[in-house]
């Protein structure tokens, strides 16, 4: 079967061909009010633009007025899933290179694409819980390690179920807006008391993000088998820690100020459908999961990303790549984590974010932070231009990028960047 | 100075005289849209009544449309601490005993005045982030004794910080609400592996919360002597807790499943206004915190809040009071925890919920949690009907209150009461 093709140009490695269509909230640089866009090749189109011109009037789930005009995807995944489906076959049909409706329609091309390059990205959606969890066996093992000892590294609980905690909502930031380093209590080693310190083993953590469109009744689980139907859509996320702060305080009660001073998330959020054809077979889990964790094995499944960190200081010139790993290094899946989180009868909610955690494999280049790749700062990483760094410096800019591969095209998810901006 | 009364009929006893006016959300139980409420005496005031009859519109704060005509508080809350103390004030005039305009206009009475028995009171607010502290030290030296030992009872870090962790807003309830025993992976003594079962060591938190009304920006930390500023009002919180499900989870990263399954609190927001009175110094703290969470000793207080949890089982009759405890056994203040919580640049937005963990004072009696009082169940309670329970059977109804006891009169908190369901 011949690939897919659309009227607007989209090279191969692009992120953004008509296979992906990610949503997201965007605001011309002219001006105008945030309103929903798609992403297609090097353009952007203008949701509300067509469906005001009538270009949904066919789709039965999007009677309701103005659901692109909005600043968050929200209103429009609180129609659910029916209405998800058929908004993307009507986009993919739109832009098919076949498909004369908007492809010959001078005026409302104009009107409905806009240069990325000519757009504002905003935060897409008001997220409302945030679950971070756990799932790297390698990062649990590593980190462990550091914080305490070889011996205690991977706790008994951590092959059984998929570890999680609850994160911060409200300090998330889109791609794009500047990070601040935060101050808080260090205790140094060999010191009697702590002390009051601008961090100074700033950190990131490369993770995807999990956007629930569809939530539970409080007191009703999710089956495992059902779970991925309440996914809207995947980004990336870059849960940015500060090691000292973090360190001190996460006992007993977990991470605390040590991360909530700010996590960025990409501002493209790609389909779970459009992750289909790089859907791969879990790895094979021992012990094996309690039953309502276990799915038969040609159903436990993960998909095939591939994922970098890329470092910038503030007197290089390109960005480095200080990480190359991929989402199947995970142990836990998806569908898991949203049967573990619902069991005892917790309700997501549509606009709830559930991330993976940090994600590295058992090689040392494919760590996916700092505090890992430098071994809690003693094994330094050479910069090309001569420069060192254990930590995130002031001025460094820190970029999260990935994809899946298809043959001749990517599904992309486009970049998540902060620039960690001096403590006040 | 005469204590000011209302021309409401309020006995000494009541949670609610014309000092306190505590504000909810309710719908009267014969029909009608949801609304804002201030309950005084046996009634509820009815403020979308009030406001319609033109009874606000000498407040400058509040000439925004239909504000109490809203299913929550938020959009009251967004308006500022302006719009909150003039609109105090003004309900404060109505309901005076001298003052005619509502007291003798029997058909504006009649409208606006509904009996609490025939309502429904409901969510008063739509929570953002929830953060739960851990603030007792009683509650915290326990603990740790049962769950790691008495060699690591009390972290290092627990006297040099307010520690705190992120819980789960979705699942917070309003009063009334019946809670379902969740099911979830425990492990039990000996055993190699967790088992999946209904808990079976279902237990109560006693708390008291904080809901912020006006948050800050991110990047931008509160200082301490401005913390206070930043509280619209004060609830009870039951912070239920599955202490079999947490024990095996909570480690590294802290309570998850144990916790999230629901959180209720009570339905009527006291005003810090009506507290002041109760305000008493803070216990002294040794060591002496760092300067970022010091006040001078004339202003780091708290307050005098008698609290108390009952336990009624389902055969029998009366509930039973199984602990009496005080707000002030608490070490940390709730501006150092705010002061604390932003100190990192994290931002507290209107509608996010602080509350103070499990309140503990160091006598038996005192315990804010069946597994402090039970001594995790090697201490049975020995209820009047000759029961005993060391957890939570299916169909106990457990009750915290408590109130604020003046020269006359209390300023209440109502009450916060859930009923076990069986796990399904």
């Amino acid at each position: 079967m011949a690939l897919k093709k659309s009227f607007v140009p989209v090279e191969p490695e692009s992120h953004f061909p008509i296979q992906n269509l990610p949503y997201g909230v965007f605001r011309p640089r002219r001006g105008g009010r945030p309103r929903i866009g798609v992403a297609i090749g090097r353009y952007v189109l203008d949701l509300a633009v067509l469906d005001e011109a009538g270009c949904f009037s066919h789709v039965p789930t999007l009677t309701e007025k103005e659901i692109f005009a909005q600043p968050t995807l929200n209103a429009f995944m609180a129609l659910g899933r029916a209405a998800w489906r058929e908004l993307r076959a009507a986009i993919s049909q739109l832009l098919d290179a076949e498909e004369p409706t908007l492809r010959d329609n001078v005026l409302l091309r104009a009107a409905s694409f806009h240069l990325q390059s000519e757009v504002e990205l905003l935060l897409p959606v008001q997220i409302g819980d945030y679950t971070d969890f756990y799932a790297s066996k390698a990062h649990a093992t590593n980190v462990g390690t550091l914080f305490r000892g070889k011996e205690n590294a991977l706790m008994p609980n951590w092959l059984h179920l998929p570890v999680g905690y609850h994160g911060r909502a409200s300090s998330i930031v889109v791609s794009g807006t500047d990070v601040r380093r935060p101050k808080g209590q260090i205790k140094l080693p060999d010191a009697a008391d702590p002390i009051f310190s601008p961090s100074r083993q700033l950190d990131f953590e490369l993770e995807v993000g999990w956007l629930i469109g569809a939530g539970n009744p409080l007191g009703e689980p999710i089956p495992i088998d059902a779970a991925e139907d309440h996914i809207f859509g995947v980004f990336l996320v870059n849960d940015w820690s500060a090691r000292d702060i973090q360190a001190w305080e996460y006992q007993p009660l977990g991470p605390f100020l040590g991360k909530s001073f700010a996590t960025s998330i990409s501002p493209w959020l790609v389909p779970i459908e459009a992750l289909e054809p790089f859907r791969i077979p879990a790895p094979k889990q021992t012990p094996e999961p309690l039953p309502y964790l276990s799915q038969n094995d040609t159903r436990s499944t993960t998909f095939d990303i591939q994922l970098e960190a890329l470092l910038q200081t503030s007197t290089s010139e390109q960005p480095h790549r200080i990480t190359s790993t991929n989402y199947t290094h995970l142990y836990w899946t998806i569908a898991q984590q949203i049967a573990h989180h619902t069991v005892g009868g917790c309700n997501l909610q549509s606009g709830d974010l559930l991330a993976s955690g940090t994600i590295s494999g058992e090689d040392k280049p494919s760590r996916g932070c700092l505090l890992e790749l430098t071994w809690r700062g003693t094994e330094p990483i050479q910069m090309p231009n001569g420069e060192e760094r254990v930590w995130l410096a002031d001025g460094d800019r820190l970029t999260l990028t990935g994809y899946c591969q298809g043959d001749g095209y990517r599904v992309g998810f486009g970049e998540v960047t902060g620039r960690v901006l001096p403590a006040f």
